[in-house]
């Protein structure tokens, strides 16, 4: 989430990012595991409305239209107990569940994703850019780039999760 | 919104209100009027997303399903200028814009609203309760009850403006 401004309560910021396959189990020695849960409350094209926990900290996010790579973004902190008592009774099912990683590598940080639910067994890397065009050192265990295949989108695991794919 | 529970940003509530139509004109010497713009991310039957500019003041509010006349709902205050922002690009349009009279009346607290833009000409009374069978003291400016007729949900007077409601 680069250039982002610091609001009262929250923030604005335009996100890049590109997301990857992994490639081998080194990362899985690196960087502190968080548990995230997270659902939606929109998942229009026009829009989406998130709700998130991770760790002990409760997050409601809104997004708007992706252009090329990158999209408007909007996120406020709200209380862990707001959060999940939203997951449980007003978000859209299932909820998604992963154990995030963030590492840094010479100089960029990336996110690793281990999802868990009705995602289990897809693993994916994202990384964080300040402009589309930005080169990037790619860590040994980062894999096959998948930045613009729907399938891999959040919002799309709720509704085609990963352990439904081959019985397409 | 009465039995809220005041959170680290926001609140939890279970609302209770009853909605009137207003008889003739002595209420707009009463309380201070203030600007309210709002649109929303969501308005399905199951979950709404509404953003809102209230004067100064930006919010972000959900609800699930209302059950009678209690509603569960959950507001977090954002800033006023991301609030502008939402409205502007991500909001469904039309925006609802009315201004808003708070006005105490025999220990309960009454909201006039006067709708201006697509909804210019309809003005609505809401009134807070602590209890779906609390005994109300009916100002003398309060017309004709509307509470369950769907025309008069807010998240309906954006798909169908007051406005277009004669040419039906």
């Amino acid at each position: 989430m680069a250039a982002w401004r610091k609001g009262e309560r929250g923030f604005m910021s335009i996100e890049i990012e590109r997301k990857f396959l992994l490639n081998g189990n080194a990362w899985r020695t690196l960087g502190s595991p968080v548990l995230y849960r997270q659902g939606y409350l929109n998942r229009s094209k026009e829009r989406t409305v998130r709700v998130r926990t991770a760790g002990e900290k409760g997050y409601l996010t809104l997004k708007g239209i992706s252009r090329g790579i990158k999209r408007r973004e909007y996120e406020y902190e709200i209380p862990k107990a707001d959060a999940d008592a939203i997951l449980r009774d007003l978000a859209e099912k299932p909820i998604i569940e992963k154990t995030r990683r963030r590492i840094e590598y010479k100089g960029l940080f990336w996110e690793i994703d281990e999802f868990s639910g009705e995602n289990q067994g897809l693993i994916l890397a994202e990384v964080e850019l300040d402009s589309e065009d930005q080169k990037i050192d790619r860590p040994p265990w980062i894999g096959e780039e998948v930045t613009h295949d729907p399938r891999y989108y959040n919002s799309n695991l709720v509704l085609f999760p990963y352990t439904k794919w081959d019985l397409k």
